[in-house]
C-alpha cells in the first residue's frame, strides 16, 4: 500500500510542474494516473489543484477507495449540479491526460465545466512517472526478484515438442502462483499484452506490436505471442515476460535451446549481450536518450547485424530500451528523436534483439534502474542462453 | 481467419446505418473495430464510406494485415499530405467511435482532415456488434464448449486450504492449453478483467468493476479477482472465468464447495436458477431488456434477497445480463434504462448473484444466445453446486 508521504511528494512534483505552465489543476480521469497520485485504483476521478488539497470523487467502489486513499478528501462523485460548483472562478485551464481520455469523457467533463480550457498534461504526466522514488525502487527490485525465479524454472518444464503454447502456459502459471498480477497496462493506443511471449519457431513473424518479436499468436484476433507450434531441437527459444507485482511491471528476455545453435545465432547473441552492457554501463544521469540508441545501432551495422537489429528486416521497431513502471510503455525510450537526458531512478527494459529470417530470433532483456554509477540491474540472473 | 463474404456484410449492415444517419463514412482506429470489419488486428486504420469500397490503412504490420485483410484495398498508411486527398469534398461528416478514441488521436485526425465534422457513431457500432451472424454464432459455440472443459476439470485441483490465487492460476493454466486467448477486451472506460474470478471468503469485497463479485485481488493496484486467502471448507467457491477463443470470448460462473454449504446460500442459488431459468427462456426476440431486469428483481425481492441481489447491500450492481463477444461489455445490457427489445442472434452472459455478508457469494452465470426458442445455451454444462 502506498503511504501518505509518497503521494503528497508525488502531488507536490505535480502541482510544481502545473504551476509551471500556468494551468489552474489536473482532473485525472485514467485509472493508473489515479492510482499513481492516491492509492487506490477505484472507479474515481481525482482532482489535483496547482496550489491546496487534492480532492478524490469516487464512483465504484467507495468503501474500498476510503481504505487505500492517501488523499485525506476522499468521498463520492458528487452530482452533476455539485460538481462545478467545487470549481472556483480562478480555475480557468484544465488539464487532463488526452494520450488516454476517450473523446465521450472529454465531452462529459466539457458539459460539467464549462467555460473552461481543457489541455494536454500527457507529457507532464509521463515525465513526473518516469522517475521512481526510492519506495518504487524498492518494488521494481522485488518485482525482478520475483520474476527472475520463474525464468530460473523453465529448465524444468521446456521440452522438445511441446507446443510454444504449453511452454507459456506453464510459465503463466508459475508467475501467478509468484503473485503475478497478470494485467499487463500499456498506455500506447492500439497496444495491448497478455503477460509476454514464449516464441521459437514462429517468432519471426510480424505483428502490430511496438516491440522487435511479436509472435505468431492464436489467431487474427489475437496475432501475439505463443502460437500452437511446437518446439524443435536446436532452435533458439525466446522467454520474454514481464512481471507484475503491486502494480510494477519489470521486462527481461532470455534464451533457451534444447541442443545448440548454429554460430551465426551465437554470434547475434554475444552481440545483443555486447550492447546491452554498453548501455548498461552507461545508464547515467546526464546521457542523452537517442545517442544511446544510435550507439546501440553502430554496434548492430559493426557486426553485420543492422538490418536484423530490433526486427525481421523492414520490420524493425526503431528502439532499444524503454521505460518501465506501472506500465510497460513509460517514458524514457531510448530511440531516435528523444534527444532528453537520463534522470537518477528511471527505470528502463534494454532489449537488444536480431530477427535473423530461416534462423530464428535472438536476444537478451533486463530492466536497469538509471544511477550515478550505471545501470543498476532490476532482473538480476546470469543473461547466458540456458543449454538444455 | 474471417471471410471475405462476412466482412462484406458487415460493412454493408454499417454503411446502411451511416446512410440512414447521413453520415458519409466512419474511420475506425480503435483495434476491434478495425478486426470486425476488416479480419485483420494490426495497427491499422478502416475508412468505411456511406457508398463504395472500404479501405484499410496499416501501419504495422502491412504484411500481416495483406495476409488476413478481407478488405479489397489494403495498403500502408499514407503520408500526411496524401491522407487529406484521399477524401472527397463530398465527404463532410466522418463518424469515430468517440467511446473508445483518446483525444490526441481525435486532434490527429482533425489535422489531417480540417474543416469535416466529427460525429460519434459508437452506438452504431455497438448496435451492430450486438447482433452475431451464423458465423459468429458458431465460434461462440465453439469457445463455450471449450471454456466448459475446464470447468469440468475443477475437481481434480480445488482443495482445502489452497489460495484462491492457486485455484485461478490452476484454472488459467489448462485454459491456456485448451487454446484460450487470454486477453479480455472490455470497451467501457476504467474496466479491466484478467481473465476471471476465483474467489471464496474474499468475495464479497467491494470494489470497481461494474459487476456483481470484485474480489480481494492481490494489492491496490489490482484490487480484482483471487486473493492470497485460503480456502476454507464448507464455503462458497466462486469460479467465474471468460473464455476467449478466435477473439470470441464467452462469461460463465460455476459454484463448488468441499463439504456443505448452509441453507441460506442454498436457497439463494435456488433462487439465481431459478431466475436464470425463467430469463433464458424469455430470452425471444422482442423482449425488452429493462423489463427482463425487473423480472429478475422482483424475483430476488420475492425470496427476502432483494438487498443481496448482484452485490452487497448498498453496492449493488444495476443488471443482470450483458452482451459479450469480442468484448466483455457489449450490448444489450439487462438493466433499468435499457427499453429495447432483444433480437435474434443477440449474445448476453446472463449472471444472476446474491452477495450474503458474512456468509458469501453464490450465483450462476452462462452465456445465451437470443434466439425465437428462448435463449441458446452456449456455456453448455450443468449448472448445479458442484461438491467435493
Amino acid at each position: 500500500m502506498l503511504t501518505k508521504t509518497e503521494v503528497a511528494q508525488r502531488i507536490g512534483r505535480l502541482q510544481e510542474a502545473l504551476q509551471g505552465k500556468g494551468i489552474d489543476g489536473a482532473l485525472l480521469v485514467h485509472p493508473i494516473d489515479v492510482y499513481y497520485f492516491s492509492g487506490t485504483r477505484q472507479n474515481a476521478t481525482l482532482w489535483v489543484p496547482a496550489r491546496g488539497d487534492a480532492r478524490l470523487f469516487v464512483r465504484k467502489s467507495l468503501s474500498r477507495a476510503r481504505e487505500e486513499s492517501c488523499i485525506e478528501d476522499t468521498g463520492p462523485f458528487p452530482s452533476s449540479k455539485e460538481f462545478p460548483q467545487l470549481f472556483g472562478e480562478d480555475v480557468r485551464t484544465v488539464g487532463f491526460t488526452f494520450d488516454v481520455l476517450p473523446v465521450q469523457q472529454y465531452n462529459y467533463y466539457a458539459k460539467l465545466l464549462p467555460g473552461r480550457e481543457f489541455v494536454d498534461v500527457s507529457v507532464i504526466n509521463r515525465e513526473l512517472r518516469s522517475v521512481k522514488s526510492p519506495w518504487e525502487l524498492e518494488r521494481m527490485h522485488r518485482s525482478g526478484a520475483a520474476l527472475g525465479k520463474v525464468f530460473r524454472q523453465v529448465p524444468e518444464f521446456l521440452k522438445v515438442g511441446m507446443r510454444e503454447l504449453d511452454l507459456a502456459a506453464e510459465f503463466e502459471c508459475r508467475l501467478r502462483k509468484a503473485g503475478g498480477e497478470g494485467y499487463v497496462r500499456m498506455r500506447a493506443f492500439n497496444q495491448e499484452l497478455f503477460q509476454g511471449l514464449a516464441v521459437s519457431a514462429t517468432a519471426g513473424d510480424p505483428g502490430f506490436f511496438d516491440g522487435p518479436v511479436t509472435g505468431r499468436g492464436l489467431s487474427a484476433a489475437a496475432p501475439h505471442g505463443a502460437s500452437i507450434e511446437p518446439i524443435a531441437a536446436d532452435t533458439p527459444v525466446l522467454i520474454d515476460y514481464t512481471g507484475v507485482f503491486d502494480g510494477y511491471i519489470v521486462d527481461m528476455t532470455r534464451m533457451f535451446v534444447i541442443g545448440k545453435l548454429v554460430p551465426a545465432l551465437e554470434r547475434a547473441f554475444a552481440t545483443a549481450c555486447a550492447i546491452q552492457d554498453w548501455l548498461a554501463a552507461n545508464l547515467k544521469p546526464g546521457a542523452i536518450c537517442e545517442e544511446l540508441f544510435f550507439k546501440a545501432l553502430e554496434m548492430a551495422e559493426g557486426a553485420g547485424l543492422g538490418r536484423n537489429f530490433m526486427g525481421a528486416p523492414g520490420e524493425n521497431a526503431k528502439f532499444v530500451g524503454h521505460g518501465v513502471g506501472l506500465e510497460l510503455d513509460e517514458f524514457p525510450v531510448l530511440a531516435q528523436g528523444f534527444k532528453v537526458p537520463l534522470q537518477a531512478g528511471q527505470t528502463i527494459a534494454i532489449e537488444p534483439k536480431f530477427v535473423i529470417p530461416g534462423q530464428g530470433v535472438i536476444g537478451i532483456e533486463n530492466t536497469f534502474a538509471v544511477s550515478e554509477g550505471g545501470g543498476v540491474k532490476l532482473t538480476d540472473i546470469p543473461d547466458g542462453i540456458v543449454h538444455l
